[in-house]
């Protein structure tokens, strides 16, 4: 492409609407252009690259054996009125409309509805399935506050495939053909990511994984362990027990009068002791209405969501009132603890294995030292009920977690029965009975890929594109192309070289000052350049930049094309 | 493609609802599925052909020098507000939709008013300029009785372009590329087709073709001249004056008595005389609102576009009442003439080459016969007022005009200021100054293109695809696939040898009866067959059969690659 026939548009500074490095460089960078709030058309540009992302997907999905379709964008109601969605889905989210007969529709957020209405209809007999279907699609989610640019717009394009099974293992088996497909999606775009354990959330079913593309920006939190590819969503990652167990006890039980103090911060303060040493009690309701004494390190958090799963817990998490607590205990919150309570006692698993706690007293202003389950009250019952935190052994066995953050670009999900059950999408089994079908869905965010893309490569100059997504791998910038009959000929003989070798090359052959030509590649993120002068020609020399070279190195013309395309792996 | 790890599902009877052979057919092979009314999914196999589509007018439209870029299907009433079509847009079509806040939008049915917006902010000088930019997306018009399939869709999909100049002249020069590019497109698909002079219509501006795909279910119908590439739509094709001009007088003036005559028919068979030589006569207003007399021949009909546009006619077209004819004339409609008429007479070009006439005598069931202009009366205006018959002479001068139906498939026009104008589009011309941009806009339905092909190419069997649309260009289909392993073996070697040549392949794996694999075969379309079995294979011959051909023909099975390879130009 010559710069001169296409549509390049800078700016030197971005609109104060933009606050991540992604959304102001796409905007500089002339990729995108707001049209409304959360709307965005995707410039020349922009489009290059999210077809550049589009074809990856694509041809990995295919690969997989998913076979593409194209579902309408406007979805009519009654579909979304048999799953059960029409009312509940994610309040306001979905962009409702009447039609002129004031029929309701909606402009399409997700596609599970339009799908199994396909599937009911088409697929009669196990002897069509699995089959694994996807599409490319523009969607419409009415954010409250969309923002960020085409990271959180309201319209956006995804990647959504849905797959039917005759049974759960043939789900199972194509979810880990789709978390294959995705992981390889993500490494072909050159993005460091995690696939991430992750809550099934409102969507419906069991078994889930994000895909996150690592970036300091990201909303979510990871914890991974860098020695193996384990990874979950913080508030999911597993708090395993402790190696080695529990210690012998070495104090006896003592109590200490702690006057004023409420936190586990003004204990250890007070006490001048490891805040390891300490434990924190919380009391929640059980099922009938019972308090029950739960147990974290001192420096450990209880996770609501864990807490919540044990067993005999009330459903939501309900934390007793200061009244029940005082009634149950004979304390208040800030001096609790395990001894002397006759009621349900739940440890962590990192309280299971201490030895000579420090607890609450169960009087006010009044701590115990050398608490030790077995010996100075019964054994607790023990479960995960505490967030992970840095250090903490990985759950796989093969080192210690980490924590960073991420940007969810991918979501694949077994929905087992939730869309087919209420809508009836069943087939003929083995034995000639009707049986309901088993699904999965596979999203990816393919506008949003683009943006976590750029939070996670860009410098001070602009955006660091990879091979696989660049707008156009090399660009040749010629000094003087109007001016220097030599640097033309020779840009132009350049520019038809990487032509002719299949490479997607940009002649920037725009009537600007050289500095610009500079800026301008380095900005759109190219990841390959060659500048061309008068000088350098002298010596049949062009100099090559790749966009992460902190300087240009120097080349011999007639070898560029050759120099580029094994940098390439072409 | 394995038609196993495919999706085929082919019907034996199209649904009731469709009436037009396109929307049966793809819905009998399993192209588009409905959703609702006028909203339909594309099926893989129908997502095949519109992608074909969208490849040949994406590579032309580039070739052509259009840049591609994506904007949002939900578009922001304010900026129809500022051209003033919010208000306007062909009544109803537009889906208006309220966002969570409560502001206006609609799902975009077209976006001149987008791009206007992009343009106006990003173009700013005349060294910018000319550009012209195009995107393939999916629209929405919410017709009131969407039927025919994706013929007539509510969502549908489009390829729209705009250009902008500086001045007429490069809108012109575009306009002339795009007809070109379209040309090409319509080519390459291997479509009969033509470019048609059409009306400007709603859409405003001035200069517009239509291209028209040719087949018998068009709703349009076009003038077009075998013998050059003329083609109009017939409501605007001129109608020429004959050639040699009016005969000499040979009768004298006679006054006839004709009871109960009233009309055409009737006076031709009462005086048995050659429709040819009979005058038609029609009383319109003026713009002063006087009666204005109007003659077209016998076997002519007045164009009321046409008559509307002659000056002083009073707009839109106003029909002199009965007794507003009676009160100038002295006689009813049945019986009017210019002979003793002294207002305005305009003859169609025809009928100013006429001698010897029969006209209505200005009397209640008399007419004239021998009546000649400039010797019974005066020479009247002579303007071009009626619709072309089959048969006129074409204004190309090369030949007879036939009659054609088409099926609008395109549409170019020269916007000019229509949308610049209101909305502020300006740019620095050379002299400094603010110049409101020159545009052009040039649609192509690219789903329509599938149905329209379709209509224009089926036999009783099914589809017949070009090489360019066919959703696979070879079939192979084994007899006997998983029951002979010779025929196996032999049909996965084929199935390669087409795959690594770059032929778009799918071989009929499906355990299904020979008669089903043919049938759908043909009902899919598919241009070329290749069918593998026992009997051939022992004298080392397969049968091949074009889509077109009567009957299959034995091939050598270590040619057909090369045979079809042939065939396909390749």
């Amino acid at each position: 492409m010559r710069a001169s026939q296409y549509f390049i548009s800078t700016l030197k500074e971005a609109p104060n609407e933009a606050e991540l490095p992604s959304h102001k460089l796409m905007l500089r960078a002339g990729m995108i252009k707001r049209i409304a709030s959360g709307i965005y058309t995707w410039m020349p540009l922009g489009l290059r690259v999210l077809r550049k992302v589009e074809a990856v997907v694509r041809s990995e999905m295919e690969a997989a054996g998913s076979v593409e379709l194209f579902m309408p964008a406007v979805q009519p109601a009654e579909l979304w009125q048999e799953s059960g969605r029409w009312e509940k889905y994610e309040t306001g989210l979905m962009l409702r409309i009447k039609d002129r007969h004031d029929r309701d529709f909606c402009f399409g957020p997700t596609h599970e509805e339009i799908i199994t209405d396909i599937a009911r209809k088409e697929i009669n007999s196990y002897k069509q399935l699995p089959k694994n279907f996807f599409q490319i699609q523009t969607k419409f989610r009415d954010e409250t506050r969309p923002r960020f640019g085409v990271m959180r717009a309201r319209e956006f394009i995804m990647k959504d495939a849905y797959s039917f099974h005759a049974d759960f293992d043939s789900l199972v088996d194509t979810y880990g053909r789709m978390y294959q497909a995705y992981s390889n999606v993500f490494s072909r775009l050159g993005l460091k990511y995690r696939a991430v354990a992750a809550d099934t959330g409102a969507i419906g079913g069991t078994g889930s994984h994000e895909f996150q593309v690592l970036a300091d920006s990201g909303e979510d939190l990871i914890a991974y362990c860098p020695d193996s590819d384990f990874a979950a969503n913080i508030e999911l990652a597993e708090a395993v027990a402790p190696a080695g167990g529990r210690p012998a006890s070495a104090e006896p039980l003592a109590r200490v009068a702690t006057p004023k103090v409420k936190t586990i911060d003004e204990l250890v303060a007070f006490l001048s002791v490891d805040i390891r040493r300490t434990v924190k009690a919380v009391v929640v309701e059980s099922e009938d209405g019972a308090p029950v004494l739960m147990l974290v390190r001192g420096d450990h958090t209880l996770n609501e969501v864990k807490a919540e799963k044990v067993a005999g817990i009330k459903t939501p998490l309900t934390f007793a009132s200061p009244d029940a607590i005082r009634a149950a205990f004979g304390a208040g919150p800030g001096s609790l603890g395990p001894v002397g309570f006759s009621g349900r006692v739940i440890a962590d698993r990192t309280v299971a294995a201490m030895a000579d706690m420090i607890t609450g007293g169960n009087e006010d202003e009044v701590h115990l030292t050398g608490v030790n389950f077995g010996r100075d009250c019964p054994e607790p019952e023990v479960a995960d009920i505490r967030n992970i935190v840095a250090g903490d052994p990985s759950p796989c066995g093969k080192g210690q977690l980490a924590i960073c953050r991420g940007i969810e670009v991918g979501h694949i999900f077994q929905l087992r029965t939730r869309y087919a059950e209420p809508m009836g999408c069943t087939f003929l089994n083995r034995e000639g009975k009707q049986q309901t079908m088993e699904m999965g869905c596979y999203g990816i965010g393919v506008s949003r890929v683009v943006a976590a893309a750029i939070e996670q490569n860009y410098d001070e100059r602009g955006i660091i594109f990879t091979d696989a997504m660049a707008p156009f791998t090399v660009v040749i910038v010629p000094m003087g192309y109007g001016r220097s009959d030599t640097v033309r000929a020779a840009a132009d003989d350049l520019y038809r070289q990487f032509s002719e070798a299949g490479v997607d090359v940009l002649l920037d052959d725009r009537d600007e000052r050289p500095g610009v030509l500079l800026a301008d590649s380095e900005l759109i993120g190219i990841p390959h350049r060659v500048v061309i002068g008068d000088r350098g020609l002298k010596e049949g020399q062009v100099e090559y930049q790749g966009r992460r070279d902190s300087e240009a190195s120097p080349v011999p013309l007639a070898g560029v094309v050759a120099h580029i395309r094994s940098r390439l792996g072409a």
